[in-house]
């Protein structure tokens, strides 16, 4: 790794990819050999929106390796409601941590933020911009079920909010994936990621469809994510759409039988449960996945600082 | 300990009961020698309800064994919000741990939520249900100031709704005690608890009463509960029927000298506390025994796990 | 240090706040030496009033001892919500740590909470009351930037509020600094502050003004403090008051080039931006200080205590 932050996975290159999935794999292979490695080290988290399984899963990893992390909690406990600007608040917290992880609802915070410390920022999440760190579990996942090279892969549901989908799709480009893109007109990859998936593409094939029927026979990877009500005025109209975007085993009938299919969780009703314990479902996987490769991406932040503990 | 999950006291025997609370007096007696027995693991906290002695005592223990948590927070900041289900947040949340203790609202979820998970699950309290764990720590109180032999045991207060009381009550079958249950004819045993007590009590004697006054001198312990409020229609209700059932100085001239009063904590009114100073209260010393109880049953747990660290 | 509790900076004396302030430039010169220290020592963070930096620096410089905190959580989350007293409260907790950090929002909390428990109490703060350990990293940056003897210090702000300002400049009495307060007549120090440190003053001289413009040539640290919107009836007025006591770079050049500039934090519009990143500002770096402040604090605490493992 290059780069002391890790705020887009636009900024990750192929080599950089293959450099934390291999260490993940390591890790994974066995997890004892670094039980120690960063004991002694602290992770600062900074959630400025609620989070359940990054969170958890950066706070694991951290335990893992040996090390520990301080919580600044959640903002109503916090001095931002005292008006404090993100730029004071990550400098005080600095002070504290090795590391920080920070998670924002305003686009452009972890840039903003990781030109005011000089400790490794990871983004886990800023608005509607990038979420690297699920790109980089999401690229694990799939090399492990379906492999990276010559990869078709179908992204279902909602492609227009979704940053998780900007953040694996970008990073796709970097394999020659072929990306089906699936969803609602209402809900299509807005037209500036369609542009820049197409400037980066190097040939790869970017489609987009409304129904998923035509392109699942094809498919390595199916990715379906959450249709949020909220995005609706009308609830029938929310039904409607939520209904098509639905996978059971009926739907899998026409799938290929190594079909994997993935979702970045929590899930509502997108994906039914009786396909929970088939050998499509990865989910549960890619969820726990989160685990070695945020060990891995910390080992390699924390390895590369100052003190050169490597 | 024969189970891997641990949902309610009704499943231990005697001999389960006595190989942890064995264990735990071994832990107090030298805390030391397992300050770092499970270093590197980590138990999952599930708290869908507000705990604060439960929750922390679990954590302490955790961590007086040389262990760490990972803390799902509170359920405004988790994906629970956004329409999860309990069965896959503790699917994903194993993956983060080598143990689970759940708390949640409703009766029968620690039950459903261990048909999903492979590591031990601790229920911690589920809704009108089972609460094992205080359970174990009242018995360990009990033994360790009265005996568990021979015991005469008052339990008086919130006798319907308290999943404590239950717990308990089903538990002290096991060693043949005489319970007398105490509380305002409104809040009495539920029905089929009392007929559970009667085809578990191989000759134990279980007694209601409405008055502590006839049962008071006879008992070895008396443990006292909460009367909550908000179980009262009407305030003068409540107050009248808290009157009664609240013990001081005065109540326990009548006591045996060697009376042991217990309570699970938190209390409002019903000890005085000028009663907190005297041998008579154990409600404290109650509380701090949570730690070795939960680090035996930890210790246990865990040392029975597939890598068998024993 | 003689004492178990540490509940206000009155009751340090010169050679205490010394020995604090050489055990904290000890551990700042090298951490490593104290990272396993107080390995298996538990602290209990018991916080009934929000807290950023407070609560993140007494866990920091914990685990950067080798120790590890419980935390009780928001009082939303606890038993306090049940209608527990605070005396309650800490005598469980007591059961579960070493030693017990205690903020709260009645003057006299931690006085009270001291007298329940048997393990070393700190007072992170009790309403309008004390905040020593804040004394103690404002002393310690004063110390490393202007040096403690024959100090000149103004402190501007509200100073009839903030805790913060009236345990400082208890403390400096000890020092003999002379303090100039400077803040609008609405937000002057209270007479009985002013009383008791002209009774502590010991020939310190202590002047108060209404413009900073006055003093400034002649400080060797200038230490601003928030001034709070909410304490005043009118926007316009608190609009007009707030502006008077900002710091920008013109205001500093009537200033020593050696001032330094401390504030607690969080800032609003106090101090402007453009400071930041000049020699005047010791801010940030007085946040970080209060990892080695408190570690030293603990492990003198820790190492005083009954098992006397120094």
């Amino acid at each position: 790794m290059r780069h002391d932050h890790l705020i887009t996975s636009k900024q990750l290159s192929r080599a950089d990819v293959e450099t934390v999935l291999d260490r993940a794999a390591e890790i994974d292979a066995d997890p004892t050999a670094v039980e120690d490695r960063h004991a002694g080290s602290l992770l600062g988290l900074l959630f400025f929106e609620p989070s359940t399984r990054t969170k958890m899963s950066f706070e694991t990893a951290m335990k893992r390796l040996g090390g520990d992390v301080v919580d600044m909690g959640s903002i109503e406990s916090s001095s931002v409601k005292k008006g404090e600007t993100l730029a004071d608040t990550v400098r005080v917290i600095e002070g504290y941590a090795d590391a920080l992880v920070l998670r924002h609802p305003k686009q452009g915070a972890a840039t903003m933020a990781s030109e005011f410390v000089d400790v490794p920022l990871l983004n886990a999440g800023d608005g509607a911009g990038h979420h690297p760190t699920q790109t980089l579990l999401d690229l694990y996942t799939i090399r492990q079920n379906a492999g990276l090279e010559d990869l078709t892969i179908g992204i279902m549901g909602d492609l227009k909010y979704g940053r998780t989908v900007h953040s694996l799709a970008y990073a796709l480009t970097n394999f020659d994936a072929r990306q089906h893109f699936v969803s609602p007109e209402s809900l299509r990859l807005p037209r500036e990621v369609v542009y820049d998936l197409h400037q980066a593409g190097n040939g790869a094939g970017i489609r987009e469809h409304e129904s998923l029927e035509e392109v699942l026979p094809s498919l390595d990877v199916l990715y379906v994510t959450r249709i949020q009500r909220e995005r609706f005025p009308d609830e029938n109209e929310y039904q409607k759409v939520a209904g098509e975007y639905q996978i059971d085993l009926e739907t899998l009938e026409a799938a290929d039988d190594d079909l994997t299919v993935m979702h970045p969780l929590p899930r509502v009703d997108e994906i039914a449960p009786e396909i929970d314990d088939t050998e499509y479902a990865a989910y549960f996987e890619q969820a726990h996945n989160g685990v070695p490769v945020r060990m891995a991406l910390l080992d390699l932040l924390l390895s590369n600082g100052g003190d050169d503990d490597e």
